[in-house]
């Protein structure tokens, strides 16, 4: 690899591809070779993302076109829409087996391949790819991470609610059958495409759940805690939707505590304590989602219920950034052997 | 009392007070005749609320100056600060005690002085009116409400807890000590107050939690629980604020069910059959904060959760109609015995 | 005509279609017997519009599907999309010529069929209809209004300039060469079709210009303006893209002054003395959009510019209250001999 | 000079003091050895903004407690509040003689005292050093900037309207008596200060003018539009505020061309070239607030008007950056000799 790595994106033209690119124009190791766009196939970034007027790209092409042998990158980013990711990285592994891959979707994230059909109804079509694909959260599978050719990027949601919640479940500090996580997430992790009930007048001044009781995230979540618990565990999670752009905000109610609440905030204390992306406030300190925006931060609090035998925990991140892009990018850096926070030093934009 | 009830509104210049406003000034029986505003006593509504610049109405006059005697009120909807209110309406109903009194504050919610006592951080003030005041949840307790001299309107958080859940509590249909409350509620509810943590640029883009663990409505909560299951009940509950201006949601998470989801349901769907201002949808289908905006409507929805024996129920009003002025106009006809629905018919304005 | 005037929606899913609904749900003197919606016919309010869930409301029927004869509607408001329009009224009003039209599109605005395909790029299809319709501002026009079969509702920009301007280039106390007005407008005046650009994402926290230099809207100033001037009037008009739901603002420039700044004041105060839905404010005091939310109000201000010789005219209204079908409640209110302001009393919903 | 300047932020419990931190946080050559802020005196930063809780900083101190001859610094950013700058200026210059300062506020924008004491209502207190600050808009005054020890940062909204402008009178390419800003901006260019008028309840969801026909920024652009005209120039200019967080937005009408509105684009064009931090979009495209937002780019667009002999202009910036804060800081690089685009490469951050 020469000095910087050659790198493309595909799926440039949704919002984590725009988060990519945002993060990666000003990584000082890497050069941006590649961009692909199915729709956009021909035009500028600037006619898709204005904001990158003022910057020399690549063109958009589609990603049908590209030989990728001949591409000869080092790293691509894949943020394609579910299922046709499976299908494009086989095709790419296979024909530059050189090339690393982050893949953003939620392809390549369960382990288990039954549970993948049962969530996603349909089987898949790269089980081999599945199998050696990592579950890339660089807190708790770091080393992992480092040897992969294929992660899987975690969820926004999820990672929201596996970092504050892996550490407490391997210590067995609070009950596994009793989590609640009740999650809100700004707009842009609905993505771009044009829905109605998507448009800004259906969405601002107003809130609202969906998926109630069964939404995708949840499989991911119980693998990972199931692994952290050693044993099954199925949590409780309810997603909503907040009038606002960036920012996912997790509400945890957890209970059956083999410490008290202040336990487990110096669990979490001490497990993050070096850790450069994750920030645990003091005992009682609750986290906003202003105050992480743009940034690759997580910010986590905890507290105690009224009630006693229960703690609160909140935590927080830029579903762009440390809940897709921004770890995606971390996740970049150490497959290619970079520092980890190369590229991703920015501070929150608040307001 | 004259073809149209002598009304006036202690606190006008609050956002509930506005509220009031909006929706006296087409109230085809009443005549508001006195409005209060302490620091903007003299001034014009139109300079407090621009939008009232249209419509003829009294002058804002300090509270301190009004002979109760000679206003001859018919009802007094008194929208002051916590505290104050126990002493405004102990002098207002010896002075005046045929005056009716629908108290928007949180001073006469709790039965118990001690409860009180212990919430608040001092001794209440008015002790015998607390007793005779009426917790004033219409659907609940209606026949005591068109008796009663002294109503206690209920909180906005506590309202869209309520509803969805006494008739549960009460048919015993649910566990009452794994209830788990997870509000949110648009910034209106914070009030008018020049606060820097409400400027707009500190709040808009942005979530958060507060009082987690130890939230003064919790207590009015408890309260009406415990009635409604005959023994004490004690709640987790988080309220959120929102960007955005009206709408309280309620993501309500209940297990040990004595029934299915579905059964739920239909207790619900049962006891609100007949009411006009509480709308149960369907089986599985949600509510939005949105389509309730500027009604007096609750809409509720309730849905399985994917674990086995627990339910999700969800509901949504709008904090300063149905959590406040809208409800407190509903009591008003009431205790004057108009009809019901009368000046509350509005349909919610969306978009 | 009965009691109550039958009443038909035709393009009953889009912003101004539920706006209307939610007049004339609360209108006393109508019965709302007809619901159009092309892609959504079969379908109740209530999956279009979930805020209409607690009303009885006809289902959406195809418009092609109707039998106007037999409907025998004393009023059909038609909120369907430009174009479409002078088909469906050519064809309502032959089949049932003693049915009343209130049309929300620009169909009908422009008397010169020229000017029509100038600006729309093709022939008008009912260039007789055109000549027979009245341009419904009903401040300006209200006799012709009153005894017209079809009418014109204008559009939301234009009523925003034309009633502040329309007086004082009667009186030719401005000069009509040198008028500039700058427009801003709430995302629900771009309509309820699914596109990227108006995506939440895509429009909280920005603002924008569209159209800039050539806006259909033009046309219908331009012709206005020079009715009331006596002569060809051509403005400089720009209209912008507010992140907020309601509410049209224009910030109007005049110089060239035959009278000082509250000399132009005066005029409107006094041919808007009368008027219930136009409110000039004092001199010097300029308007907020969020004070005529949801109301029918349009509020002026009017100020001196420090340049000499030059004012400056700011006027607010709801785009979907008096700049569309609150509007269009007035002109059928007008035609059908009912009270002008029967149904439009709602005072504005702030905060 | 060590290889990192030291720096100290005077008043940054503000807004613009909170942007400079973001981006000297990451600024290779700084170190931030001094904050001050009056009110929270003594307090961390993580307490005022707790963005940056996971950032080492000073604590904060009161301005009169500093000693500058001992505190050394290299340079110090003044972000104080109107008047109270002058004298703390006055102060530090004296005892400090070789910090170099860039001023945030108005105080030292305007050359001529007596303007200023027309617009400011009093005295200027350091009327010596007005005459000593440079007027520091970089694409205009580099060379003087470079060698200046105290310069005073343009304001957001005469920013975004003099890079357009000031080349087109200098070229003589427009009528300078004929110029019209119609100015938006977010709510951050309002300040912190907690007032009712700025709440989020108040200001969401709304749109409206101020300080019309008479705003202080209107000094400044008299004083830049007159010495790039070479005679005396007086705009008309509107300012309103946008229910957005960042983002300044002039749309701009001008008339008695002397080169068709093509010749206008071609001038901008030429003129900045080679400027990092302006960008002119295509001819007839226009600019949008979200695309320029954390960054310190000032995007502009021209087209024609409709009306023979206009154009209209339309420029953005975002106000905390390229308006305050970012400006400032590529001020202090032209100071100090650093390259003037270190520490303020970042792409804007939309969504």
């Amino acid at each position: 690899m020469a000095d910087k790595a050659k790198i493309g994106v595909l799926g440039a033209s949704g919002y984590t591809g725009a988060e990519l690119l945002r993060l990666l124009i000003r990584h000082p190791r890497v050069e941006i070779v590649l961009l692909t766009a199915e729709r956009r196939a021909g035009q500028h970034m600037r006619q898709v993302f204005p904001q990158f007027s003022p910057y020399a790209l690549p063109k958009l092409v589609a990603v049908d076109s590209i030989d990728w042998k001949e591409a000869a990158l080092d790293l691509a980013f894949c943020a394609l829409p579910h299922a046709t990711t499976q299908t494009v990285i086989k095709g790419l592994l296979a024909a530059a087996p050189n090339t690393k891959v982050v893949d953003l979707s939620a392809d390549f994230r369960l382990d288990d391949t039954a549970a993948y059909a049962h969530w996603y109804g349909h089987e898949h079509q790269a089980p081999e790819l599945q199998k050696e694909a990592v579950y890339a959260l660089p807190e708790v599978y770091r080393q992992q991470i480092k040897s992969a050719r294929l992660v899987a990027n975690p969820g926004c949601y999820t990672t929201c609610a596996e970092l504050p919640l892996i550490p407490l479940l391997r210590e067995k500090a609070i009950d596994p059958d009793e989590i609640v996580v009740d999650a809100k997430s700004g707009m842009t992790g609905a993505g771009r495409a044009a829905k109605e009930e998507m448009l800004f007048s259906e969405v601002s001044e107003g809130f609202h759940a969906y998926g109630v009781g069964h939404h995708r995230h949840m499989a991911e979540l119980d693998q990972e805690f199931s692994k952290a618990a050693g044993r099954k565990v199925i949590v409780s999670f309810t997603p909503h939707l907040l009038p606002m752009n960036r920012g996912i905000f997790s509400t945890i109610y957890v209970r059956g505590l083999k410490t008290p609440p202040d336990g487990l905030h110096a669990i979490l204390s001490k497990v993050y304590a070096e850790e450069p992306f994750v920030h645990v406030l003091p005992f009682g300190e609750m986290p906003q989602t202003r105050h992480v925006r743009g940034s690759n931060m997580i910010f986590i609090g905890v507290t105690k219920d009224r009630v006693e035998g229960r703690a609160i925990i909140c935590a927080t991140l830029d579903n762009l950034t440390k809940g897709a892009s921004g770890q995606a990018v971390q996740n970049m850096n150490l497959m290619l052997g970079f520092p980890e926070t190369l590229g991703l030093e920015q501070v929150a934009l608040f307001p």
